[in-house]
């Protein structure tokens, strides 16, 4: 067969480079390397995408999924460099870009009855990468417990509380564990979740976020000067979302690190 | 044109008959008459469908397409029957089914300072016909507020909260408001919610959903009775979900009358 | 912390049974034992539900949490019992309701140059028990190729194809595999799909899917078919979707086995 | 009630300014002025945020509702600026930032019997305002059909299309109608979609995608020429994305004119 035509490899006229091609949504089982030494399995959703040259009329896409099956992806936060490089080889690109986005679980104990629960958080793997250098984002989405300052400072009991999801992007030089962001985060909040609470747990869990209410903004603000803190955290970006139970809106709150 | 082989409509020797084709995930604007007697502008997700006998091979796409296309589509919830109707006839079909999805707004006063704000929910018309009858349903989305009462109940201040949403599927006879549906479902939740509030009505808002907490399990019971009293509503299914503001996981609970 | 006040297991005076309570999008990582032999590490979202007779006011959530979390989850088609049994026991309860829905892989050669790609698949345990039986369903999401056959009837040249997903349920008994469920439904599409294609594949699966044009309603009729031929198939549910490549809404059809 | 304590207004003493705070996934009711003249009623999604300054501890979230709640919401293109100049006052900003998505439609002729239907498009404008100037952005998502020309040139017969979707941001200077935008990218597809065709519009649309195939690099790079033609066009950003009928991943490619 090797005489079907190479549509693809065909010269292209007309002068316009293309910033990133590849593929989105593919699905590939992956190991992640935690920092208790364990090996997670997990499956992860990747994009692969490499720059385009002018005069190519395009990639070949089936060359991302061959990079990908070469060898078992197993990874830590350490080897996030890899895959964009071996892309920039495999597809003779000079820029390449990845995102590896999984479900990723830590094991906790409950607060007062140290009731054993694994939680689950998602992570990101974002990398863009040259002959040079890998620019590796780590993107973290951590659900959490947030109680209204204002709600309890007006009330004459309770306070409205609900989820939210904090969304930590990190740049970083030296190791960074997953772990130790997610506990950053968490520390920020009203109150961490869990997948298990006994009732000792929860009567634990519900005083302390009545007695730490944060805005969406106290939030941020509290995730941001603890970063700030961390000196091998080089840029972070950190958005908080409130699933608010007394609307059916969200509030939200950004803060980048310029 | 008229030359053109009509593959749909050849014999079909299988002898499997189809309980149902049309079309999904299609989009179209529409008017729906609110209890106030005026007409809700806004955009439905359409999926429409029909029996398909053994000895056809394929229904008529566009026919489905066209049947919307007849005339403006503004209904009242008195008129679930038409469209599913009309595509018996223009489809040749014993058996139709249709489903209308879209956002409604409710106005409503804030409970303290009276400030005007629209609260959004997510309606659905279901409907099966044939040439004697259509069973329909109304389905509608309603979030609510949720405090638990085993938080309340052992610990000393604060009681964990959040944001739920009651999913109400009602067949009836008569006519049935929307907004009085709504209403029902609204009262039985700890508090209901708002698109805007002022401080007076957020003290106002945590108090109430203080004072009256409910498991999701309270919330399905007392929807299930306040349903029972109504002689109009002639079969319920209610489905409360939870998004638990100190788990990453929801609580959920159902009822359905048989 | 025993002399907590258990409000879940207060009297219930309202005297309304509850179907189901439990809790939903609960996150864990499971083994599937697949039918090579291989031990399939993934991560699956739970749904775990029982009944709550009349006269007890709540459930008690966090069982159903301990019960995934007693032993490590690795499993076969032949164990589906084994959750929706264990949550009886622990929440003393007449039925229980259980779903497992994860990522699965297939490893595939491509049709022409044999190149080894894996191709994911969605799947979903479903189980109801008693004390006295289990009703087990596999539903399984099995994304393929679709060519319309009156395109290419009525074209000079070509014919419209998409990516289409069918939905297929099956209860059965003895040991089915998802290899040959997901193989049966592929053989009833145009072509079915790959990770990895080189150029002599995509000529191909081109050609084949060219040749053996399918409506929405071939394509669940073909099933059908090969369901009926199958001895330890009881029953099924099949739906095909269609994204149609020349319209923003999509095509189904559906035919469940009575 | 005017003394109860406002929390948000407390001085804050951590010294970190917030980029955005405000609120997300806020639905209401709009009118979108039309190329034709016609006011589209239609439903969007908002999502309204203000900076916050290190000195204050919370913005006013109410605010960002009472602001929509004004006056009733009937745009046009050249309007985007008032909302995010409105938001600037109500909220004493320097900097806001308004996401006004929603679902609009366009009636077209299908291609040869000329049979009347409603296409529908997402169209999302986004702007970021300041006292002096308002940054807009109008981002489409357009589906589209597209054919692979690889595919075409290595099969006897045949090629694989599928839906693909592009989204098309553009900012721009003058007035700038979204059906022009839409027109432009779907001059660039091997087909545009519609929603309803009849036999012969079928046969038209088939064999105009098998002779017009592109890549998604072609049509990426063929948006990019005809934007670059365009004076009014400022900047734009390119994405495309398609879902492959023979994979179940998807392709993608992007140019942004810097």
């Amino acid at each position: 067969m090797e005489d079907l035509i190479d549509t693809q490899s065909e010269p292209d006229q007309r002068g316009i480079k293309i910033d990133w091609v590849g593929i989105s949504s593919y699905s590939h089982p992956i190991q992640i390397h935690d920092k208790s030494g364990i090996k997670q399995n997990t499956v992860a959703e990747f994009s692969l995408a490499v720059n385009l040259p002018q005069e190519c009329r395009g990639t070949h896409m089936s060359r991302f999924v061959e990079a990908l099956n070469e060898s078992p992806i197993s990874m830590s936060v350490n080897e996030l460099h890899s895959i964009p490089q071996q892309l920039l080889g495999r597809l003779s690109a000079k820029h390449s870009k990845v995102s590896i986005k999984f479900p990723y679980f830590i094991e906790k104990s409950s607060p007062q009855s140290g009731a054993l629960g694994l939680m689950d958080y998602e992570v990101n793997f974002e990398t863009v990468a040259n002959q040079d250098e890998v620019d590796a984002k780590i993107v973290l989405k951590i659900p959490v417990t947030t109680a209204c300052p204002c709600s309890k400072a007006i009330s004459e009991r309770g306070a409205h509380n609900q989820r939210g999801v904090v969304t930590y992007s990190v740049r970083f030089n030296d190791t960074l564990w997953i772990e130790d962001l997610i506990c950053l985060v968490e520390s920020c909040a009203s109150s961490q979740l869990y997948s298990l609470l006994k009732r000792s747990d929860e009567k634990h869990v519900t005083e302390e976020a009545y007695d730490k209410p944060v805005f969406v903004e106290d939030l941020v603000r509290n995730i941001a000067i603890k970063s700030n803190d961390l000196p091998n955290i080089l840029w972070y970006r950190i958005e908080a979302e409130n699933f608010e139970s007394i609307h059916n809106h969200n509030a939200y709150a950004v803060i980048e690190k310029r």
